[in-house]
């Protein structure tokens, strides 16, 4: 019966067109099944917690069953999945066919029981929404300031803050001086500064970085920033509203875009606004209840029992329902937002996205668009963007006027799975497809990847020091669709445990360099290559080689082959799914490169040029 | 009863001499009653730990009974009392005449039961054991060399240790970085160093002082550096031995000496000679069991258990029974001892001094004697020096050839007794007296006295802040016998709670200039007065007032009024007991100032000087 049924949602004759439509976008489905019918093939569609509606399926031709429709409930998500009733030998019987057991879309199966039947998801954006060129086909880096660069010829940390610690060395490991309750009661430091970043623009510059992606850099307590004390100055420790303005000119002088960290959930406790501990000369809202702040915050029980991000007393959660929040974060005229996108920044990457409602998300996101056109907001959120229920609300983040795209953790979920063989490429192909399909395709390209950030291990300890695998991990990096992000260091083979391991200072003088070379080189073809940056991705497996096809036109495309595996790997190029529709198979036969070798856990990167006739060995 | 049988171990018409004596002097006890006795009065002597033998004492004259011994048992400590046959009523009783029941000397009470009877300490030394004069007439200056001062111009610590902490702030409150075990896991350090120092040693030579006592000095991986790592080499954040050497010779110059703190008891775990991780090259005893420095230590179980200092794994004990340790601490050529003596130190404090032995405190003494005659060797002893016990044996610390004197902390304790209030000023007399009694001569003029150390908690957050009393504590120290030692910053107005807050860096141009100016004139009279130097110590109280006379010769004396309450007091010069013979009284009414006036919490000192007539007011 399996044979007789089928459906994908990944191929074109089946779903058209392929993944997320805008909203009122006709989409058209085909199901073929063998066996008699007795009723009209039914479409099952239902909004995402909305009404289920049933659409009769015209049968075509001999097998097929094909309806087209629009999704007329609005932006959002809409669950499908088809409803047969057969007759075999002078009985009827109801089946569904849905999605996978996996839920990860493609392939279907029939389903007996209609409560069982996991549906397909399709994604209804209300507009496309494209990220800025210069996002899109950038490269970033991502600076942990304290950990980056001191700038200070004498190698003196800036401005120190009183009651802290500086490490003695840059080669010590970082380590958190917490009590017995696990708070932290004195921060270290480093004393890495934006004159530091300044002073490496040309090494940034020669590692091929267009994009530099900074941890908080405004007034806070901590070493990361997380915890704002004044979001309209920058931390005495990384310098000044100058020297600022200096590294944006800078930066911009070697064509680089800088996106800062907006954290707007919530304050340090030991900020302008709360005032916790006395710091700040005006009253703050936990200094008493007639403080210009009380209404910033969720007092439960003033002063001691406030809401707080994740229960951390150390960060307080800010009002954002609160109007005069509300203007002073984005919508005012001197708003955070508009104040520091002013002076020329390429936009803002905002932290814990899932914790700010999506009116607030559309708010930053049109002050940032009405301040400086052109400018990107992308937003922290650790899973599948498209279907991300935070606080028991479906997120609209990527469906138009939100945010351009997200930090894809998922993506380097599939990486690490892959290199430490914990999913298999073929597993890896289809989480690949499965998150293609479900994000708004100007979105996915909008993706801001990483292999590793200040949240994770670094990917070489992860990868158990494995310097192979970690070129597989930064190829891929630079091989999948959406911006590559490299965490600072990563490139130098810095390793690192969970934070604060992740957060060492940067080994100037000390780097691996065949790891920076590789970095590098990777960069390179990136920025040359126009598929790597713009081109349709289309992963496939064949055992333990995975395949990455990024591809312009059937004229110029990139193919990305890795081992996964210890031993060495021949590629059949017929692994490489004629479904897509590509001929690339036939391509590369015509071209006698049936058979390429891969080295265990080696990889080769093949491009094909217009107007020339054969692939070359980029890698 | 009481009133008929009386005998006073301060009053030399009862014993004779005073408090103790040298090996076989001749000691007369005269006890007198005037009730009638049958049988002789005996004098009943036991030796520490040795044998009872009773004594007859004759009768003479109307109600004295008295006799002289020689103590022909050898040094240490002798115990007596007396037993008196009484005839009452035509029975006769036993009874015996004691020592009061707190154990302090002077007079003493009558004991019903011999059980119950506390005897009488009499020390007995080996020979007199003069401290060199330039320290016993010095003021001495206790360092804790990381948070004194640094020398480096430019404020930047000198070569920090790998994977340790820099405080960001000179005024950054000390802490220690512990795991959850209370375990220091990374070191901390303010980087004061022997430059430093050496630059400030015109202002301790303003400030009077004449002796430079160093906390460790020697290569150590903590802030303390009681945990050496390598006996031989000055460590380097501290500096070089050229650094040391500039340092002796700079001092010398402003006329001071320097006393070293010898740690011998133990050594690092950290070390060259245990090396436990491995941080020096040669093998440690912790390494391999064939390690030249394996008999060094005492393993229970190679190589995990080992004895240690107060079960501190950081810090294995070294078996100074050992021959090759005893050589290498003092008795070889090149011994510790003799190395950093004959750069020309003034001697050396023995940390821990109760954990080593007699034979090795002799030894010490030795080296150091034959090394460089006039050197002084102090030992840190909590208690009364003259009858510790410590491991179950009675130690002779101060009877001849090994300590001159030791840290005082019983003066410590009394001082802050009386200015809390805890005792009255006629408890603090008797229990200097008791102590005056119970040493000999030359180790109580060669104690080395405190208010405060690095084991402490400061003075002023003792005292509540209280700067009048702080004065009065610091008045004492420098009116009381024994060498006057000021914690470093505590003349500045530091302040601190237990380690590690008592190890603040010295405020540097945030000194209280009133203690400071104080402390300066107290050490300018200490420099000035010989009373105060080399006088005879009388403590005498009046209500709550302290009263303290230092008296060269009765044309020659200082007197020390201080008041512990808040209400004035009214010196009666009756209160000042005659019965030392020295008719300071008279003296004083002659001279019409019978009633002297002192202040709430405020004190008075008056001179005598020779060839004047009349007392003069210093403070």
């Amino acid at each position: 019966m399996t044979e007789t049924i089928y459906y994908n949602s990944w191929l074109t004759e089946y779903k058209k067109p392929f993944g997320a439509v805008s909203v009122n976008e006709e989409v058209t489905f085909t199901l073929t099944c063998e066996c008699p019918v007795v009723e009209p093939v039914c479409l099952v569609v239902q909004k995402d917690f909305g009404d289920t509606f049933e659409v009769k399926m015209r049968p075509d031709g001999l097998s097929q069953h094909q309806v087209t429709i629009q999704l007329t409930e609005g932006q959002g998500l809409y669950y499908y999945f088809f409803k047969l009733t057969l007759q075999k030998e002078h009985q009827t019987r109801i089946v569904y066919y849905g999605n996978n057991k996996r839920f990860k879309g493609g392939e279907g199966q029939i389903y007996e029981d209609e409560h069982q039947v996991k549906p397909y998801q399709l994604t209804s954006y209300l507009y496309e929404d494209p990220s800025p060129k210069w996002y899109r086909e950038g490269v970033a880096y991502h600076i942990f300031v304290d950990r980056f660069c001191n700038g200070n010829e004498d190698g003196t940390v800036l401005n120190p803050k009183r009651n802290s610690f500086l490490y003695a060395h840059q080669e010590d490991l970082p380590m958190y001086i917490k009590n017995k309750d696990g708070e932290v009661i004195r921060w270290e430091f480093y004393g890495g500064n934006l004159k530091g970043i300044i002073q490496k623009l040309p090494y940034l510059k020669a590692l091929g970085i267009t994009i530099l992606y900074l941890s908080p850099i405004f007034e806070a307590r901590s070493n990361h920033k997380y915890d704002t004390g004044d979001f309209m100055k920058i931390d005495p420790m990384f310098g000044d509203e100058e020297t600022f303005k200096e590294l944006i000119q800078k930066a911009e002088k070697n064509g680089m875009h800088i996106l800062l960290d907006g954290v707007f959930n919530h304050s340090g406790a030991d900020s302008r606004y709360f005032n916790l501990f006395g710091t700040y000369n005006e009253k703050g809202a936990y200094q008493s209840n007639e403080s210009i702040y009380s209404n910033w915050y969720t007092f439960k029980k003033f002063p001691e029992f406030y809401e707080s991000w994740w229960g951390v007393r150390d960060l307080p959660k800010l009002n954002t329902e609160n109007p005069e929040v509300r203007s002073f974060i984005y919508e005012g005229k001197n708003s955070v937002i508009r104040k520091w996108s002013k002076l020329g920044i390429g936009g803002w990457r905002l932290d814990v996205a899932d914790e700010l409602s999506d009116d607030v998300l559309k708010g930053i996101r049109s002050a940032l668009d009405e301040t400086v056109p052109n400018s990107v907001l992308i937003g922290e959120v650790w899973e599948d963007v498209s279907n991300k229920i935070s606080y028991n609300k479906r997120r609209h983040y990527i469906e138009g006027g939100m945010l351009h795209g997200a930090m894809n953790y998922p993506f380097r979920e599939i990486i690490i799975g892959l290199l430490q063989n914990t999913i298999t490429p073929q597993e890896a192909a289809e989480k690949w497809m499965n998150l293609k399909e479900n994000y708004p395709a100007e979105a996915f390209k909008s993706n801001f990847n990483n292999i590793g950030t200040h949240d994770s291990k670094r990917i070489l300890t992860i990868l158990d020091r494995n310097v192979s695998k970690l070129k597989q991990a930064m190829a891929l990096l630079f091989v999948l669709p959406g911006v590559p992000c490299l965490y600072y260091g990563d490139e130098a083979g810095l390793e690192g445990n969970e934070d604060p391991d992740n957060r060492r200072m940067y080994p100037w003088g000390r780097e691996n360099n065949e790891i920076q070379m590789f970095a590098k080189k990777m960069s390179a073809i990136r920025n040359k290559e126009g598929s790597l940056r713009e081109g349709d991705f289309y992963p496939f497996s064949q055992g333990g080689l995975m395949g990455i096809i990024r591809l312009v036109s059937k004229e110029e495309f990139v193919i990305a082959l890795l081992n996964t595996s210890n031993e060495k790997i021949h590629l059949e190029t017929s692994a490489i799914p004629e479904q897509y529709d590509l001929n690339i198979p036939s391509f590369l036969n015509e071209n006698q490169i049936e058979h390429i070798q891969i080295e265990g856990n080696g990889m080769v990167l093949l491009k094909k040029e217009i107007d020339q006739e054969t692939m070359i060995h980029i890698i």
